[in-house]
């Protein structure tokens, strides 16, 4: 029952070189829309766009929502203002302000005379909200009712409206001033009694978020409270929007990701679909601002080294573990600073929480760190046997030495990194673009002057 | 409108400590289930049974639901059974199940005679599928009609019926083997005509999932098809339950958490709210193995340090550049490893896009190389200026050295970053599993070669 993109792609190519249109219009009434785009998406934009003119109105609007926003563009610019124009009007309200925007504002302003004014007035709204807002994924695509009519008033109400998709499941009352009265699922209207005033039935706690509330707490408010659907509200306290749940969805995918990049230190937003589109100079420059800079910040790391330069040429072994050390404290560190970065981004815990969380990770760093120690020593009596070190000072105090400051490198690199997205969430910036970047620095100095320190106080070096 | 939690719990500790219950049910009455579980989430469990007792039945089962599942086991315990079989009679099927899966097994031994028949044989079925797959987390809780029967009629079954929240927004149409035929939506019915036949309305391209089917791939599916909710079908293509959009929710949020944490080297499954009631002992564990792992891969990158000892003996300088040779691999490394995890797991590439991916990676990490080997050659002149060297070569000389190694270490990184997921996702592995920590240890390896080979063939030592 699942249909395969393989098949798609050859059977609507064979109707179209046969210029079958009415078999094509067939097949986009039988198949899933996201399903019909995806095939669409590997055909020239040219042969995509006679497929969409041959599907029944509404649906070739819907498909094309479906498409690639850049797909989107790239064939908007290539049609006629009428067809285009056609589209948008169909188009659900949020897909078509998401396309407004990324047009060019030539396409744009040749395309807004061409639409009713309910349409241009529509975009404008919508496209007027910064991204990254609840303004900016919402849509106007919404059915409200007024306190005073009755139970089946409403249901005949819905049923002439029918807008699109599950939006008539959740409806809101408001007033006079469009504000936010209550809210009365389909389920609700369905169940009371025919003559029940809305005002009655309508539950008066709705929960709802405001245009500039950001997109991914909106997005949680939906998972917290399993809702369809959260409507949003303006300045005025009038509704002007609904934020879907699967819109919500994909807010989450996307901030999610956008987090795993910034662990890694790559700025710029994730927009789904776009790694292989991205072009190389993107990629580059989005990684490039945090690597030079951590590289300017070795600097720091650098300068250490130097000054203990004397120990080393002393000590020559004391050159062989050094990246032994720097490495178990990034790997720790990086450990303690994704769970922390996690366990923030999804309210398990807030800065409040420090002490507790710090107390704990101390616990969990001292048993790797007991560990980790009792293993380098090991390795440092297996490696370095017959190396060349000083007379009076054996091997295995060496090997203390060592595994004395790897075992506190693991403690300090646990806290640090535990302690950085903290820090950073109590100054109201992103936990996550501090924490792995500035972590292998910060740790990395930390662990040369516990290493040094160490070979000094327990080999005199 | 949204309330606040510290009000919450300040009305009904005030409440409880007058005995006025009447007040605590008009109160449960009045707020969503969710904010009232976060309350009764700081009261003792004692006080939260007595709120939960006189909450009216059905609503005091879906508060319950709302709570942590460890939360809920342990009131579970402390309950009587007869009150433990109502609330869970009560209870949202799919929450019911996750919960009974908790319980010890006297608890259940216990409760389940407790529970009808129908409950029984529903707990049962929904608690045997295995944790990750679609089957244990669907719900049982949905409608089902008959192809013959007219809209209105149906309109009428589900009105009787009327289930819990959304669930009968979308309706499934089944055979008398219980095989799927198709599916209406709420909608449909209400903008048909009254006596209209079901099976004419249905779509009959239902899109669906099999009980053995991973959760997460599910939970794509509803994102992709922009679901209210999942039918998932067993063996025998028979209709045993459906997976809601808000579950699917929950369970990416879930699994992006499990891959952030696979990526920094965390095994073990994340289950949300947990961070500070897991024992120290357990995030010890999950951390350990990988640590410990990687300590002992280590080994390789000590034994090739110690094999170039003459090196370093000849010129010390060269251990003052390691770390840093081995920090840009290591940062380099994870940010293309972040995205091509990522890429993966979002469906936007696969493995058969390696070349492409290694392409794009290769033109990004040749721009970051001749940065970062530009960067280090400055950083070696300025910091090692006045430094000991061997007669006969130059500080400059040294510094091509050293930025030729990093510049290779760089493109390195980068394409054993971004190749290893895509291996580990031919094989079949979890991609984030074998990205980041066994990337490091590569990347550490290969960073000593290529760095010590740099020394031996500029500077010939």
């Amino acid at each position: 029952m699942n249909i395969k993109n393989p098949l798609h792609i050859i059977e609507l190519r064979e109707m179209l070189a046969h210029a079958d249109y009415q078999s094509v219009k067939n097949y986009c009434q039988s198949y899933h829309p996201a399903d019909i785009a995806d095939a669409l998406s590997s055909f020239p934009d040219s042969e995509a766009r006679v497929v969409l003119g041959h599907a029944p109105a509404p649906l070739g609007a819907e498909i094309f929502s479906h498409l690639d926003e850049d797909v989107q563009v790239n064939m908007a610019s290539g049609m006629p203002r009428k067809d285009l124009a056609a589209l948008l009007a169909d188009m659900p309200p949020d897909d078509r302000a998401d396309l407004f925007k990324k047009m060019s504002s030539e396409l744009q302003e040749n395309v807004l005379p061409a639409l009713a004014q309910a349409e241009r007035e529509d975009i404008r709204r919508l496209a007027s909200y910064e991204e990254g807002t609840t303004g900016a994924v919402m849509t106007s695509d919404y059915a409200v009712l007024s306190a005073d009519l009755t139970a089946s008033q409403a249901i005949d109400r819905l049923r002439e409206a029918a807008p699109d998709k599950e939006t008539i499941y959740y409806t809101y009352v408001v007033d006079e001033k469009r504000r936010l009265l209550g809210f009365v699922s389909l389920k609700d209207l369905i169940t009371a009694r025919r003559n029940a005033r809305v005002g009655d039935i309508m539950h008066k706690d709705v929960i709802f978020s405001r245009v500039e509330d950001d997109q991914e707490a909106s997005a949680r408010k939906i998972q917290k409270y399993d809702l369809l659907a959260l409507p949003v509200v303006n300045g005025g306290d009038a509704l002007v929007g609904i934020f879907t749940h699967d819109d919500a969805l994909d807010v989450i995918t996307q901030e999610t990701t956008e987090d795993m990049e910034k662990l890694a230190a790559i700025t710029g937003t994730h927009e789904a679909g776009v790694y292989l589109k991205t072009p190389s100079w993107i990629h580059f420059k989005n990684r490039a601002y945090w690597i030079v800079g951590l590289a300017a910040l070795g600097l720091i790391s650098g300068v250490i080294i130097h000054s203990f330069q004397a120990s080393l040429m002393h000590m020559l072994i004391l050159a062989l573990y050094m990246p032994m050390v720097a490495d178990t404290g990034g790997n720790t560190g990086s450990q303690s600073a994704t769970v922390v970065v996690r366990a923030l981004a999804l309210k398990e815990i807030s800065p409040k929480d420090t002490f507790r969380v710090l107390y704990k990770e101390l616990k969990i760093s001292v048993l790797l760190a007991l560990i980790l120690g009792g293993l380098s020593w090991l390795k440092v009596m297996f490696l370095s046997h017959g190396d060349n070190i000083p007379m009076g000072i054996s091997l295995a105090k060496v090997g203390v030495a060592i595994a004395a400051a790897l075992a506190l490198q693991v403690v300090t690199a646990t806290l640090v990194g535990a302690i950085l997205p903290l820090f950073a969430a109590k100054m109201k910036w992103d936990p996550a673009i501090v924490a792995s970047p500035a972590l292998t620095t910060v740790v990395d100095i930390t662990g040369l002057l516990i290493y040094f320190t160490s070979a000094k106080l327990i080999l005199g070096v």
